[in-house]
């Protein structure tokens, strides 16, 4: 596996554009990718009862099981709360990316993310809709300005492409994603979009982004809450050549390798860009007894409130960690838990057989002090592991989100 | 129903006393309170997997159904994670409990709350029992020193005694509490005590306390996190002289109804002194479809990072709101719910029928910058409803909880 430039268009037949399209005041906030060929999809959306009006249009055409050719996102409103008038405003959308790119409407996948509760100013989106059509291009900048239309208050662009080889073919991935970002009023919002030119089995698709999402962007979380908008939607269309991919394939875990390095990539980076983040955790649950506990554990530690703020006080506090595990619904014997913790700068024990540890207070600051940390708990219970990845509670999380409005 | 003073003294044949023995430079640190009877014991602990010694004594005591006649608190020290020694520890706080007012150490209940992971200093615990036996009394003084013994960094005390009248005699309920507080390294921890002089079934007493529970404690929440420590423990000592209380006499629900408004009141003073809070806030769901549902919802608003930093940014900001709902687990349609915000400032509506109301943004900032917040949201799916008690998300709940412990 090597790694490429482009990120969605690094794979064959694939073009994208970013443009700012007065949606947002001088930032792009309308993004569009597009196929040369009709693409396998497959997607994951928000268990959110309150939906978006595009992820209710997308659910749709998603349970309907056709190839689609294009994904049309703006950002600066999410259109979600918004009735039988966003509804509308979301299948305008795909009708006008159609007209623009001589398809049909069902053949694209609309996304907004940005604030809630308010109408889509819809001439401002369809000359944008126009104007982002005509941008597309194969090049790395596109792919670069389509990362960027689709944040909102991120700090950066989240973008990944890989190569690989499949029956003697060149094989890409490349895929863009948006974090946490805060917008009056509203919450945290993750997209991601994903290419390949993999020429693979449409039911093994569906369920390899649905294995792959459980272990990386299921396992992140900023501040637990699941928004209306959240979506990660794979078009692939089988352009590199190889043979179709099925689970007996030969390359079959080189493919799938690849995919997860990428969502992997991307889930985390989208922690890494959490609001107010100063520090990047991962918590590693090792031997539970099933993979199910090994990842409700590793949640309900990285989710936990005063988890989070210990660490933006680099305060070596095991009790909060295994307090957390212990609140996860998982019954586990603590008495034979060993936890401890580790960065850059070493690993120490903190708890073991049922009782605190003597530690070293300056080399566990020293260990905290760094911006990536992770926690081993050891449950000793079986053979099963489980990564989650998180971030700490800073002042400026609580700035950020708690702003008036206006 | 009528206020009385004095809390768990106020109730006949209650003694109690609080006092500073050196666990904590300067401030109480040991209480006790003590029937002149045995006592019917009702009880809810702790669901955490990790469990503090005295959590463990007291479950089972309480497994063995037997009476009880004193409960010793200490704080300053939780006695969890502290293994084998930790047990040994505990009991040896029954044992001198009991051996100063000449009880058996199987009549006495243990509950220790502060620092976690650290073995109790037994020679100052010893001598602090001892001391405060001689304390003893049934004055409002002494009543009033047992709920500042318990406290952690508590900023008042919590206390509530009320009378009520059940076959022409006099019935007084009364309780203390300790809330959120936190002391390096540890998590929140909520211990009540309730004494009763009520006559009542025993079978009757814990069923009554584990629905009353369900409802108070259990509604409240300062940040999710649930303690190894957390237990509400009741004594009825039967010596009002009632006729024995069971659910068919009929004066059953004048006491269910006297015990709620203590646990209740006792549960929201927890909230109100929560770690940083600024804010009081009460979520109200209406018309769910079942009362389970109701509960979950409100607890799922009530628990959100995002709410509780919009309600401290005093930002009318309702999509959190209906996307904290939308991920309860609990399935509804956001189409039919409305929400509303009210204070003493007066009541805005802020969403209906699926989409966003128009409201006036002056109004919205005068109701949300008081102190005392009600949510409710109507579900419009059934008859059943439910409230949850939280506070705001602060600066000051991230630098308490932050900070280093040294």
């Amino acid at each position: 596996m090597k790694t490429e430039k482009g990120c969605v268009v690094a794979p064959k037949g694939f073009y994208a554009a970013g443009k700012s399209t007065g949606l947002k005041r001088k930032r792009k906030d309308m993004s569009l990718i597009y196929s040369e060929k009709p693409c396998n999809v497959a997607a994951v959306f928000t268990t959110n009862e309150v939906k978006a009006s595009s992820v209710l249009h997308n659910m749709e055409l998603y349970n309907k099981g056709k190839k689609a050719r294009a994904i049309i996102i703006n950002s600066g409103n999410a259109n979600a709360c918004t009735g039988e008038e966003g509804l509308n405003n979301t299948y305008k959308m795909a009708e006008e990316t159609a007209a623009c790119l001589a398809l049909k409407p069902e053949d694209v996948y609309v996304n907004s993310t940005g604030v809630i509760g308010v109408q889509l100013p819809m001439d401002t989106i369809i000359s944008g809709i126009r104007e982002v059509s005509l941008a597309l291009d194969d090049d790395i900048v596109s792919g670069i300005n389509c990362a960027e239309g689709i944040l909102t208050t991120d700090t950066f662009i989240k973008d990944k492409a890989v190569e690989i080889i499949i029956d003697d073919k060149k094989v890409k991935i490349g895929g863009i994603a948006k974090g946490s970002g805060m917008i009056h009023p509203n919450m945290a919002t993750m997209l991601s979009f994903i290419t390949t030119d993999v020429n693979i089995d449409d039911a093994v698709f569906k369920d390899l982004l649905k294995e792959i999402a459980d272990d990386t962007y299921n396992m992140i979380s900023v501040d637990g809450d699941t928004s209306t908008n959240d979506s990660v939607i794979a078009l692939a269309n089988g352009m590199a050549g190889n043979e179709l991919l099925t689970k007996e394939h030969k390359d079959y875990n080189v493919f799938k390798d690849a995919f997860t390095f990428v969502c992997k990539h991307l889930a985390t980076q989208i922690v890494k860009d959490g609001e107010g983040a100063t520090k990047f955790m991962a918590v590693n649950v090792l031997n539970a007894d099933t993979k199910e506990n090994a990842k409700k554990i590793a949640k309900s530690i990285i989710g936990s409130s005063l988890v989070k703020t210990a660490f933006f006080g680099e305060d070596a506090n095991w009790g909060r960690v295994l307090c957390a595990a212990g609140y996860s619904g998982v019954k586990f014997n603590p008495n034979i838990v060993t936890l401890s913790f580790k960065s850059a700068k070493g690993e120490i024990e903190l708890y073991k057989d049922g009782i605190a540890l003597d530690f070293d207070e300056e080399k566990a600051l020293e260990i905290l002090q760094q911006v990536e940390i992770e926690i081993d708990i050891n449950m000793n219970m079986g053979n099963e592991k489980a990564t989650a990845w998180g971030c700490d509670l800073s002042y400026e999380y609580v700035k950020i989100n708690g702003e008036y409005r206006s």
